[in-house]
Order: structure tokens, then C-alpha cells, then sequence
């Protein structure tokens, strides 16, 4: 970039431009940020960077993250095995995670279906779920799935496969906290018709 | 965080989270990032943090990152001895750069003068400025400090340090692209007052 910068610096703020979220600017601020704080970020930051870099994969079960061969929650005891809990990806197993009332199990699939970019069933983890259904007698999969067109399609082909067990999916309605005139006529009529006796 | 997350993952989500920018959610989601493409991102990332995190120091002349004792600008020949640009930060001197006007030497100031911060000139780089304008034969200092009261401050401070030589500051005036409607009325006024006949 510059020929008046260390190359070291011009290239740790290109990689670090290439983050979600970090654009050329604030990769610079994040850089200066750094080198400021050198001893209690940047370099825990580095070598955790590296520690996790060489750690990490996917949970051969249900792809969570993990640093095992099987995450932590496929081998918690506590957790109940009749119920599995279908995200798109790990940042929705966080997610749930963070709601902290899902106490069975998760099945990362990797994607959603998508006709646009040509992805199929064999490019998610769809088989490995109805192997595990079949495997780990369940008796439920929740579907937690994105609201979208892709997120609903990959759940009726799932609900589809899985003729035998109860497949729900999250209620869709007014958010908590939710004042009527932000929210968009889709989560209203959805609302509507879903409504209850109180 | 969460007990369900391996330690290491919580451990980068916390340092990432520490990045001006970032927030937890945010630093999440480059976390995964980061674990998709752990070799095309991650692992060099770790590996260059961890070089700069080594080498990164400041300039002994004028306070600008580097590798070495001097930085690249303070040895380069080509650079005009006499003019130096006065700037805030290494921010500031990227900025400068940036526009690729400016070919003589930095100062870098390390801060402003803040009677609120309790920030006197012993803590900022004043003193060695002064010292560089006697020693390099300098014989115009420009003044590229923010156009905040602080700024302001410190540029009259540092003129009032420098009798002898010329002391000159950035223009204020219209951004150029800038649209009347959009600029504050402080930027106008000033624009005004320092028109210019066509």
C-alpha cells in the first residue's frame, strides 16, 4: 500500500481488512489499536490466533466447532438425546446456546438449500442428520432455521426425509420487546394468524 | 462464555471483542470467519500479528511505526529536510501519506494538549520537536492537528515554542465534494472568512 510503511504492518492490515465487519480504515485503527496495546492484546491475541487456528474443527457428529473429535455438547451427559435441534450454522448453535433453553442436542447443516447457488442436500450435512435420527432413537428435530425463502425450503426437503419423528420449527410472531410499527407486514400477518387465547 | 464453546474460541472472541470496531457480536462472527478460512486467513494472521507484535516500535526522531531504530521517512533522501508535518498520531501520518501531497519529514505528537485529560507538553513529543527544528535546520513547521479545541491548543502552544521559524497549519474550509447543506455551520463560517477571489 504504502512504501512508507513497514511491508509487516501493510500486510497484517490487509488480512485484517479481510474480516466481516472491518473495512480498510477501521483495519488501520484496529492495527494502531494494537500496536498501542501490544503486550495485553496483541500478542494474546496472536498466540491464541495460532492456538485455535491449529485446534479447531467441526465435531464429527454434528459439526459444532470443537477441538475434540466430538464437541462438548454431543458428549455432555445432561444433555437429553430424543431431541436435536437443526441450525444453519455455528453462529445459530451460539445463539440458541445463549437463549439458554434448548437442552438437547444440535446438528450443524453447513448451509441452507439454495436453487441460486446450487446447493443441493448433498452439500449440507442432511444425510448425517437422518443417519443420527435413526442412530440416536430421537423423537423430535426442531428446525432452527432462517425466516428466509432458502431457510423455509431446507425445511420441508428436511421434514420431508424424516417421516417417522416430529419435526417442528420455531415459532415465528412479534419479538420480544417489539413495538408493532417497527416491525414489517410479513412478522404481523405471521403474528396474526399464529394468535392465542389469552 | 458459555461452557458449551471450547475455552481457546471463548478466549479469541474475548481479545477480538477488545478491537475498536468490534463489539461481542461482531467479533463472533470473525471468529467464525476466521475458522472457515483458517488457512487462507487465519494462520497468517496469527503469524503476521505475532512478527509486528515483535518488531513494531517507534521511530526515535519522530515517533512514526517502525521496524527499525528509523523509520523509513526520517532516512529516506529523498524527503526534503527543511518542512515538518506535525501530526497528532501515526493515523494522522497515514492520512497524510495518503494523499501523497507532502514529501518532507513527520512529527509525531503522540496526543493533544488536555487540560481535561491532565495531557501537558513533558507528555506529548513537543521537546524533541523543538530539539529537530534547531538540529535539522527546519525552516517551516506544518501544523496537521485535529480542528478540535485540543488540537487547536496544542497548534498554538507548539507555534508559540517555534519563534524562529515559520509556523503554518492545514487550511479550513469546504471538503472537497462537499455539499453546502451537509457541512456544519463552524465549517462554513470558516470557509467564508478565508474565501478566496476567483
Amino acid at each position: 500500500m504504502s512504501d512508507d510503511r513497514p511491508e509487516d504492518i501493510d500486510a497484517l492490515i490487509a488480512l485484517m481488512a479481510r474480516l466481516p465487519g472491518l473495512g480498510p480504515r477501521s483495519a488501520r485503527r484496529a492495527v494502531l489499536h494494537l500496536i498501542k496495546k501490544r503486550g495485553a492484546l496483541m500478542t494474546p491475541l496472536a498466540t491464541t490466533m495460532a492456538q485455535v487456528a491449529e485446534t479447531a474443527r467441526e465435531c464429527v457428529n454434528c459439526g459444532n466447532i470443537t477441538t475434540k473429535d466430538l464437541c462438548d455438547i454431543c458428549t455432555a451427559p445432561k444433555r437429553a438425546t430424543g431431541q436435536i435441534c437443526v441450525v444453519e450454522d455455528v453462529a445459530g448453535l451460539w445463539a440458541m446456546e445463549r437463549a439458554g433453553v434448548f437442552r438437547g442436542r444440535y446438528h450443524v447443516l453447513g448451509g441452507t438449500l439454495s436453487a441460486l447457488d446450487a446447493v443441493g442436500p448433498e452439500d449440507l450435512r442432511i444425510p448425517q442428520l437422518v443417519r443420527r435420527v435413526t442412530e440416536e432413537s430421537v423423537t423430535e428435530v426442531i428446525l432452527a432455521l432462517p425466516a428466509t425463502v432458502d431457510g423455509q425450503t431446507t425445511a420441508h426437503y428436511i421434514a420431508e426425509q424424516l417421516p417417522e419423528v416430529t419435526v417442528t420449527t420455531l415459532a415465528q410472531g412479534v419479538p420480544v420487546g417489539g413495538e408493532l410499527d417497527y416491525l414489517d407486514d410479513g412478522t404481523i400477518s405471521a403474528a396474526l394468524s399464529a394468535r392465542k387465547s389469552v
